[in-house]
């Protein structure tokens, strides 16, 4: 079949659970520590933490360089009874802006602005890790990842990844199975990196119509040519940006 | 034989100037950046690069929190031509000094400074080569990589490694045969993470040591056992630290 598998979300479920307690196992740590913008990715990460480990062990970041969505946040955090000394509700706006100075950057460098956000969240979450002896467990799906969608060592860096074999579609089918609130799913997906951002609006396309795409081109290895016959809306597009981002899965080189 | 072999530095340099235009030329990128400490590691690579293409395509970043080593740099960078304009002389304080303030981190916690000075330097490097269509070359060796001696996100955060085949010892040789300045290559290794310190006192081993004994191991796959029984200074203790880090090389998990 061509069409993108229907996730069993009950079963994705569990086979998260047992992957994330067998990475904490295999590594002899505890605690688990998630950056939440309040999107999709990451409250769906956050449930499926909270179905496999004990709320004291999870702890909670929200970076934010606008305003705190925390309280987005909350009722998911309040209904896991994460205790609130686990919640780290942190501005990022000082340190950016110094980067802003140094690396002369006026807010119209929307790209490179996002890049530095993304990154001096990493650079926290890793300490906040490293002091409580945490792992950082990732938010990335499969579509973001595909599409290269992503900043290098900023939202990609983790040390474990739950949902990258999830395309967005089917994060959302998990997410709603899960009950991750309405208030959450309802949303356009954004990476939140400019006030106002909608990832559709950036990439040119939905991710229904890119997660059909990618999935026929990466999991079903069907040609650029084959599927432009089939007519798909945005197609050419959606594979042209996946594959101009294709750098990002090379690098580093390595010499041999 | 179960020495570490002795390297041929014209062969080297050779094999590693048709790497790097070969990296080039696949990216379609003329440009390469590269964040100087003064250090051995980063002026082998940069005097490797220069010998590999022109000097006005090569920029340099020295990013530092305590004061400017641009001086000793300096030589290296006139007797290669690389124009005024190629280089950063940049101050990372401010912005670490904003990072030490949120993360509630004293000068005493050097080892979770010392990361966010890393990933500050990677951030700023990142941001130059997005902003003016570069590479960033890395400036690993293989020394740091087997002894998962480096920040993750940090300093071993590149898009081509040229000397990542190169045990640490056999890097000061290929600097003698390069023309790296003395005054550089008789300094201590240091990660220049603090004042005054010397890699080799923060690992209590030689690289010396090291390099012989990780040969032994990662190289000729001898057990751990058959080494001990070589009697090397500090064998099990190069190891052990290794075999520590190795999650490293591990993270990030991935869900199949």
């Amino acid at each position: 079949m061509n069409q993108l598998p229907i996730i069993n979300p009950s079963q994705e479920e569990e086979k998260i659970a047992s992957f994330i307690r067998g990475v904490l196992r295999e590594q002899n740590i505890k605690k688990v520590i998630i950056g939440m913008s309040g999107g999709v990715d990451s409250t769906t990460v956050f449930y499926l933490l909270k179905n496999s480990i004990e709320p004291e062990n999870i702890f909670v970041a929200h970076l934010h360089y606008f305003d705190s969505l925390l309280e987005t946040i909350r009722p998911s955090l309040e209904q896991a009874n994460i205790p609130e000394t686990n919640i780290y509700n942190l501005s990022i706006t000082n340190i950016v802006d110094q980067f802003k100075k140094i690396a002369i950057i006026s807010n119209e460098n929307k790209v490179r602005l996002g890049n530095i956000m993304a990154r001096v969240r990493m650079t926290i979450l890793y300490d906040l890790a490293k002091k409580n002896h945490m792992l950082v467990s990732g938010t990335e799906d499969k579509s973001e990842f595909l599409l290269g969608y992503f900043t290098r060592f900023g939202d990609e860096a983790s040390d474990m990844e739950v949902i990258r074999n999830l395309y967005k579609t089917q994060v959302y089918r998990l997410a709603k199975y899960l009950g991750v609130p309405e208030s959450i799913t309802n949303q356009k997906p954004s990476s939140g990196l400019w006030l106002g951002h909608t990832a559709e609006d950036e990439l040119g396309f939905s991710y229904q119509e890119a997660d059909t795409v990618l999935y026929l081109y990466y999991d079903k290895k069907l040609t650029v040519e084959e599927i432009k016959k089939m007519n798909l809306p945005n197609a050419e597009k959606i594979i042209d940006f996946s594959l101009k981002n294709n750098f990002k899965h090379k690098v580093p080189y390595l010499i041999g």
